[in-house]
């Protein structure tokens, strides 16, 4: 295996839509909600054959770097790095790119994200082992998409061009554009229309392509990379304070911006791999379905829960007991002292509940 | 104030409809569900000023005896009696029967329930009064009927007959027949014909005519009455623990029926007293919004609920919160670890969660 490959893992996101299991203190990434690992540990464990731990760096928030180190015991202490807030996807990835730099400037490597759900891990690292020869050979950025099983009005599509030739069992396309989530009859009409993919936000390409393509296109991320570059590359203790200090200057001035609109679509050279394995992204709590056994009525419970003439509901109980009598659709969260009852349409607006109690319960420990 | 005058009040129903907040150690009437005394006790502080404490006998089942004294410390230990189990409330009655006429052959005496809401104590008071002065008067069964304020379909109804001549500001009635619940049209008919009223379960009666009407009804529960009274009146621990003991034994072979099967049905010398104040008698749920604010979307919240798009729903919490998400007519009770979610609609179904509860696992500490 090529030891010039790496992995960036972006674990920062507060997953407020899954309040309340998911709090400021240990949110959805740290959670198993779906499995019986943290979904961050299972995306690490993903990556077992292809990239050793030493090889795998995870960016989180600043606050959650013990709980991510003790989550992630084989990963060396300098892999796991804190932001100081969140600057969206292009600088954390940014971020990232500087720590590898600083280690080995021919390296190639992907992007991943720590909420996601893979079905099928041998297809996924096949897809990933393909990717990273391609973004090895050529000065491409790398995409991988997804074959829609159902007009998801969740995610963001990729419109794919031209099929690429080439050896692998991984098809690769060009990339006509991208397009941000479209309601549900323009969802309908791309899975009909047989060329779009989800676009899943995980990357591949080589930290070359990478800068040129930062330069290019967003040069005041350029210069981020540039300023913590000399920073990244110390070994200990104190390196490590003395880069947490620096991030915390660099990113007060920053914009917030994700990696597709801040070179994604405006680069010429990007590529997409089509991945051949089921995925999904754990958006909100609807999305649990698609991962736990239904009973005879439609519902998923997990934990303690005993239902009446109710049909359809998600049930989510820590400890203790739901109860449900006569009611449908519902996702019923039982975490702590805290019982979250949301219709099941209305899961997205989760995050809403969450900055309602924090603008009217202001530092309270159901957060 | 006459000193014949007794009040039983019956206090031994599981109140099932209101787990999980009422659970069999701690049912219902125990709880201040409306007010901020336990219903039981407000029973007893309504009576203030007609019955003095001495002269109030509390029925309740047997491993509830001492939660009620020390809820009613002002009662003396003797008159807080515990069923061994229960056996409707003809049995209950009879008990009390037995208890009063052991103390006073002369008693008159009212018959309440522990679960009733009353608006205008005053006017409450004055229809005990008024019934009292009737009861002691001549050989009546009084019952007290409410005039319908919605077509309730939870309660079982009075057709009353002439209004009869007297000079108190209580309207007497007699009474052409008891109807059970009846179904949504039927209840319609009786409230637009103004002459049926609620029949609230709260009787008064002399022991004279309770007893004539026992055993010429329900020969069954005239010995009952003989077989008990020779206990009931003896003072102290010891006999206490007897008439416990006799109790036991002799419940064992009781049937199980209510006072409106065993006797008002049949009896023709019954009386309807038209009590003129607000009733409801708190039956499940659904009851709580008659009896507190509601937000602008129609919601009652009684402790920390949280709602979002959400409206008609019942939210109770005793610690901790409960958060609403676009859900719309729903009961969601958080009481310790226990949550229940129910549609306003199914409140009555509640009691079945419990039976399935009990049967899929038994002797939990949720029931």
């Amino acid at each position: 295996m090529n030891t010039n490959t790496y992995a960036v893992i972006l674990a920062g996101g507060r997953g407020e839509r899954f309040w309340p299991m998911s709090t400021s203190r240990r949110p959805k990434q740290l959670l198993a909600l779906v499995g019986r690992r943290a979904l961050l540990a299972q995306a690490v464990h993903r990556l077992r054959s292809i990239i050793p731990e030493e090889r795998i760096l995870v960016i989180t928030s600043a606050d959650l770097i013990e709980a991510v180190r003790s989550l992630l015991p084989g990963l060396p202490k300098a892999n796991v790095i804190g932001e100081p807030c969140g600057r969206d996807t292009a600088a954390a990835i940014t971020l990232g790119a500087a720590l590898i730099k600083a280690r080995n400037p021919k390296a190639v490597f992907c992007v991943l994200t720590a909420d996601h759900v893979v079905g099928d891990v041998a297809v996924f690292r096949r897809t990933l082992k393909d990717a990273f020869a391609r973004a090895a050979a050529a000065d491409v950025l790398l995409t991988i998409g997804l074959k829609p099983t159902f007009p998801s009005t969740g995610f963001g599509y990729i419109e794919a061009g031209k099929r690429l030739a080439g050896p692998s069992r991984t098809p690769f396309y060009r990339v006509r554009r991208f397009v941000e989530k479209p309601n549900a009859r323009i969802a309908e009409r791309y899975v009909k229309a047989g060329r779009f993919y989800w676009n899943s936000g995980m990357f591949v390409w080589s930290l070359s392509a990478w800068e040129r393509a930062l330069r290019r296109h967003r040069p005041s991320l350029g210069r981020l990379l540039d300023r913590l570059m000399p920073l990244a590359g110390r070994p200990g203790f104190q390196a490590r304070c003395r880069l947490q200090a620096e991030l915390k200057r660099a990113y007060a001035g920053l914009e917030k911006i994700s990696v597709d609109y801040a070179v994604m679509e405006h680069a010429d050279n990007i590529v997409m791999a089509e991945g051949l394995f089921a995925w999904d992204d754990v958006g909100s709590w609807s999305a649990l379905e698609k991962h736990f056994p239904k009973d005879a009525h439609g519902n998923v419970v997990v934990g303690n829960g005993e239902l009446l003439e109710s049909s359809g509901n998600i049930v989510v109980a820590d400890e203790g007991l739901v109860a449900l009598v006569g009611v449908d659709n519902l996702v019923v969260v039982k975490a702590g002292a805290v019982t979250l009852v949301c219709h099941k349409g209305h899961s997205q607006q989760v995050k809403r509940m969450v900055e309602q109690l924090r603008r009217r319960r202001s530092a309270h420990p159901w957060l």
